[in-house]
């Protein structure tokens, strides 16, 4: 298994990237190589410095970056040897069977769509993100941010995209799928919360639990959290944010730890012809190492190839 | 001063509102009368039970209740002498200063808008809810409810309306509105968002100080917090949770502290001719004798008053 991930996109790049990547180097099993891509010279010597001497780390030259307040359009097209624009290209051809960047979101979006692209039959793709629940499962909400504005077809189908989800990578059958919305009744919320609550009730390849509360968006209410990208990425943020503020407080909890973005350390894209996962842009060593065991994990659990059966079912 | 309670309304009514009531006027001003609306008989056995031998709380008859899961137009329509109707009924005539309710939501919205009316040239009232900030303030934040979908208009006037309201409640001049979006950059979000941000940025009457994101709702960026209704609602449900879940890890702050409803008791709805306060419908006696201590403020605040001198000007 080829774990690639760019080590030039993020706040701390290449430095906390190739760091983190030594870290997951030391923990994974054999078979699996973490791709590195980006420039040579400057991944070898973060590497140096680490003294790793392993081979389970491999580079790829990829001489350009796209920086974080890039258009994702002009600049992959501008820039096909950046890192990210690379990684796509390993990710197209098989060379890698997972990409993760904390780089510009939006290029990595793009790159998705334009390159390994849409499966058949999802209407956009989503970016799934973790919730911590207090009965210590770990909930995934979809969209944190992909889709900004949505219909209800489209939450509708992220309810099944994440449940997928939630069953490949958990092993738990028939996962709880809970719309966000406010208020528990089927007529309240938006209005296309609404028709969204009506689509899902009458899906039978989700198992529909019906709207949840903000309330409730910790309390194991919920396997699968759907919502719109506008929604998602707030509720997302905030509930991050509680981890550096009761921190100041001094305050530690297991359950907090676990709203620290590094315990997970990235966000899938669900719906494209391959494994493409998002990391913080802020992302520490630990934060990447977490990443790239997510992304070993999403490989194994063959999520893409199951959303691929369920959709041309 | 004469604030209105509407004693049927809420999980534990009356007992807990007769008790919040009795709490509230132990503290209360002289000057300061506590109108309690609901069935005499069963006010006057609570306050019997806890004692209460004052004269700052006065009685008024209304045998009907509007349960919290009817529909409120009909409900207001069939039962003119429900406690919340008879409410709005005084707070029309002027014989009490504020009406508040822990009591059906809807029912308070609507009877607020059929008798005492929006202000002329407000779009739609809003519920105004608080958010605990890191920095020890309270940032006030429009809409929380009232509003599932909006116009961006709309969006931009929540921010005119949270701005007054943060402005006479607090005595600080010239706070600083933040549009609750997914990124810092205008053109992120959705489209909504994105013409609400240009509206307000043109906008002279407010401090608009850009976008906020999930991130700084709890970080004092803004004093006011400027979203649509139903990602308002999810956020204050969400933050509110918070209080709970760390409790039962052990956890007390004094941030968390302020997260918990009961701390500040009521949300006024900004917009309409008169102070209406909404009370979280299971509301303790705590949160009762917090929400009158709200409306006593809000009425000396005079800032339903401020709200149509902005509006007219």
């Amino acid at each position: 298994m080829n774990i690639g991930v760019d080590a030039m996109g993020g706040d701390f790049a290449p430095q906390a990237i190739v760091e983190g990547a030594v870290l997951a180097a030391n923990e994974l099993p054999e078979g699996v190589t973490i791709v590195l891509i980006g420039q040579t010279e400057a991944i070898q010597t973060v590497l140096d410095k680490q003294n790793y001497t392993g081979s389970n780390i491999k580079i790829v030259e990829a001489n350009e970056t796209i920086e974080m307040g890039e258009h994702p359009v002009k600049a992959l097209q501008a820039k096909p040897n950046s890192s990210i624009g690379v990684g796509f290209k390993l990710l197209k051809t098989g060379e890698i069977d997972s990409f993760g960047s904390a780089g510009n979101t939006g290029a990595m979006m793009v790159g998705s769509l334009f390159s390994i692209k849409a499966i058949e039959g999802v209407q956009r793709p989503a970016i799934a993100g973790f919730a911590p629940q207090t009965n210590g499962k770990m909930a995934v909400m979809v969209d944190i941010g992909a889709n900004a504005d949505v219909k209800p077809e489209m939450l509708e189908q992220f309810g099944l995209l994440g449940s997928i989800y939630y069953q490949a990578t958990t092993g738990e059958e028939n996962p709880k799928v809970g719309l966000m919305n406010i208020g528990e009744e089927a007529e309240k919320g938006s209005l296309i919360a609404q028709q969204a609550h009506k689509l899902m009730k009458e899906n039978a390849k989700m198992n529909f639990i019906g709207n949840i509360e903000g309330k409730d968006f910790f309390k194991g209410k919920a396997d699968v959290i759907v919502t719109d990208g506008f929604t998602g990425n707030i509720l997302l943020k905030m509930g991050e944010s509680l981890y550096g503020i009761m921190k100041d407080q001094g305050v530690e909890t297991s359950f907090l730890d676990k709203t620290n973005y590094e315990a997970v350390g990235g966000s899938p894209i669900v719906g494209v012809n391959g494994n493409v996962i998002i990391a913080h842009g802020a992302s520490s060593a630990k934060a990447i190492k977490n990443m790239i065991h997510l992304s070993t994990k999403i490989v194994e659990s063959k999520v893409t190839e199951k959303i691929k059966e369920a959709l041309s079912a």
